[in-house]
């Protein structure tokens, strides 16, 4: 695995990232996904090393994935969730994330229900000048980068299996689906997609995909376009990304309802017509079935590749891990 | 360890187990059993592989006994409790179950208030032919087999501590005392102690105790009688398993009261005079002290096997994920 | 690691610690911060040990610490929450224990709400004649030993690095300050500072410090004043001890407001001034800032032994558990 040309730290946002990291860390994580092909999982890269998932905003699949991730580079973890904190004790942040660098922290996974937080508590961890890297799993309607990166080892490996890169999504078209404006999934995908050159539609209720998307195609590779019917992005294109509705979206009457939502909006047999023959579907999860997608194209392997997203992240995990923790003297 | 015959995927109920499948569990504990005698307690068995204890019903006593038989095999463990899980997301229990075994998990520890989850989850292993094995840890009220299984391997061992095999148990007196009605540990109980030719005495409340138990000793090797008094059913008997009364029961206008159920079937010195002088007492815990049985009785090792039943269940589920594991390719 | 004297299989208290046993765990706690400076800071020493941490009340920082020296030590862990417990199911405390030794637990790390339920577990450890070691995480308003030998820790290595020692403290002044009441962490370091030979001077408002504190010296080697204003204690100190301010003090009317204890016993740089110029600050976390400390001064390296106590924390866990655990055979 060459990561001579790595240099990062942290992981926090894709606004900025380059074409050369996104090609290590598609690269590295396609060394990872032979090591979990086979009967032993484990490399000891990591040994000794300590990675706290610091996850504020509780999540079962992300923990896990970045759990197993840590496990398989044969790190110890330390897991905290803000139901058994200290929080209640009325302690920062900041200072919740110190103790955790105290204890000998060498990687802080860090989910909040804030944008900002894991920029934040990085900022402080430079500051300190600790050399410990700050991985953001997830802030507010901020960004998930891991995701996207997931998606995009996901589709690159779809398109060349052994060398997964970039440039291969280049002039593809992809379809975002979906509650944008509350997603940091949708944010961190536009980053990759538009720095790969494809061209990214965005489709969803007028109410939930503002204008402002528009500005994220601006001096990027790849291009934005905006639809408030779905038809349009489904038209021709190579991969369709849905995201996940928050039921409490009804609530604040920003949808109508579910089922209005799922006949305007959701991903069918029907509108994958529309699409190139060779279609995917990818979801972060976890799936309101019959709402995003029907359930039962979820469930055909010939379109959903919503499994090869979640195994696919266990390596891009292993790849962040590894990429950040090797720095470290 | 001769798994030779060993051909099970999924271990979900003792209903159709056969006697050469329950005395290979049998040796395989014991030989674990030395394992757990030894200073250093691991085997690299299931190095590399991943365990997932998916408990959407709480448990502390069953999901530590799992975690510790993984990790003394050398697994990596993942746990997932209900009350962090996606399913307030509404995710579906297939679902969730399919993103661990996206994430790599190998084999799958399912414990749920609803019966039969565990078999739809290895079904749908098996139409994916993914050779993930499903072990139920406690379905509802149907099924709890690794809790029957660590009970015969304790009562075998002490019938023939280095060769415990089922057919040590034909022939014996066996009284199951409580509330049959709700209890999955019964049940299953009832299949392995009837397959080894046992004399199976179940006693308790009418309420808690209908009828059609007496069918599950039809085409058996044991069989099965009823009682609604303690009395007949603990007279010669050699051993005593008691079974634990959940206290929503008095809600349900199924009991009087606890006191009451102590003076009928609460298991004291003095109804233990009926049994054979050898007598052995169990029960599945947590254990209400006073209510199922006195609480003297409870903490005298002369009678009680209580805290070897806890011991013998890590060996139980080691030789349980060794099994299931090493068929593995 | 010279263990040649240490004898003692439970850490419940530090009344009775002799000043052998404090420079043993303080010169085993220097070896393994060595440990913990390599690059793999892991020893083999409790491979195949099983430590159970139960924690009864919930903790993040203790339980992250215990579960982080156990893994450099190489143990298997398990962690008990009374949330997921069988508490709510009516088990006792001492049959939740009981339940852990059978799974096999060599060590048992516990946190209690009430005062002396690890000697009472410690107790039914002896009687059972298991040599399973019992260590005090923190038991009501009693006694907190490993926090006030990780802050002796810490003085001791500032004093003198490579050679910590109790007798390093004979003539200091300490000054701790807060909440004397109702602090675990107050009554255990009297303990182990009266022992050194220093002079503890204790200050808080009247209803947090009653006279009996006084007490604590006598027959001790240091002595014990009681101030209930902050200056005295303060003058010419050492070291500063700050302690957690409980917000439910104010509902019960012990306090009149968070601001009014700041103005009053807040350790600002202002009343650092009449300190010895060298002073230190410490405080054993959660901090709420500007209530007992100011935020400013906490975060100064040139006081503040914060961060540094919560790293030795690791260290002389690891040195407790392998002191208690390498007795065993």
């Amino acid at each position: 695995m060459s990561n001579t040309t790595w240099t990062r730290h942290h992981v926090l946002s894709l606004a900025d990232f380059t074409s050369d990291e996104y090609d290590i860390v598609l690269q590295t994580a396609a060394s990872f996904r032979e090591v979990l092909s086979r009967r032993t999982k484990k490399v000891p890269t990591l040994q000794g090393h300590v990675v706290a998932n610091l996850f504020f905003e509780p999540s079962t699949r992300t923990r896990s994935s970045f759990e197993l991730a840590a496990k398989r580079l044969s790190a110890d973890t330390l897991n905290f969730s803000a139901s058994t904190s200290s929080l209640t004790k009325g302690e920062t942040i900041l200072d919740t994330a110190k103790t955790y660098l105290a204890l000998g922290t060498d990687l802080m996974v860090i989910r909040h229900q804030a944008a900002g937080v894991p920029h934040v508590i990085a900022a402080e961890m430079d500051r300190l000048n600790v050399q410990v890297g700050v991985l953001n799993a997830g802030d507010g309607q901020h960004e998930h980068p891991s995701q996207a990166l997931l998606d995009l080892f996901t589709i690159c490996t779809l398109l060349d299996f052994e060398h997964p890169q970039l440039k291969l999504l280049n002039g593809k078209k992809i379809a975002i689906v979906g509650d944008i404006l509350h997603s940091r999934v949708a944010r961190s995908n536009i980053w990759s997609l538009t720095a790969s050159g494809a061209e990214v539609h965005l489709a969803g209720p007028p109410t939930l995909l503002p204008q402002l998307f528009a500005d994220y195609g601006t001096d990027r590779a790849g291009s934005v376009f905006l639809h408030w019917t779905v038809e349009p992005a489904l038209e021709k294109a190579d991969f369709v990304m849905t995201l996940r509705l928050q039921k409490e979206r009804m609530s604040q009457h920003l949808l109508p309802s579910l089922r209005e939502y799922h006949q305007m909006y959701g991903i069918t047999r029907d509108r994958l017509q529309l699409c190139q023959p060779e279609v995917k579907v990818m979801h972060p999860g976890p799936v309101n079935r019959g709402v995003e997608i029907s359930s039962d194209l979820m469930d055909d392997p010939q379109f959903s590749l919503i499994s090869q997203q979640v195994t696919n992240g266990v390596a891009i995990r292993m790849a962040l891990l590894y990429l950040m923790g090797s720095g470290k003297a």
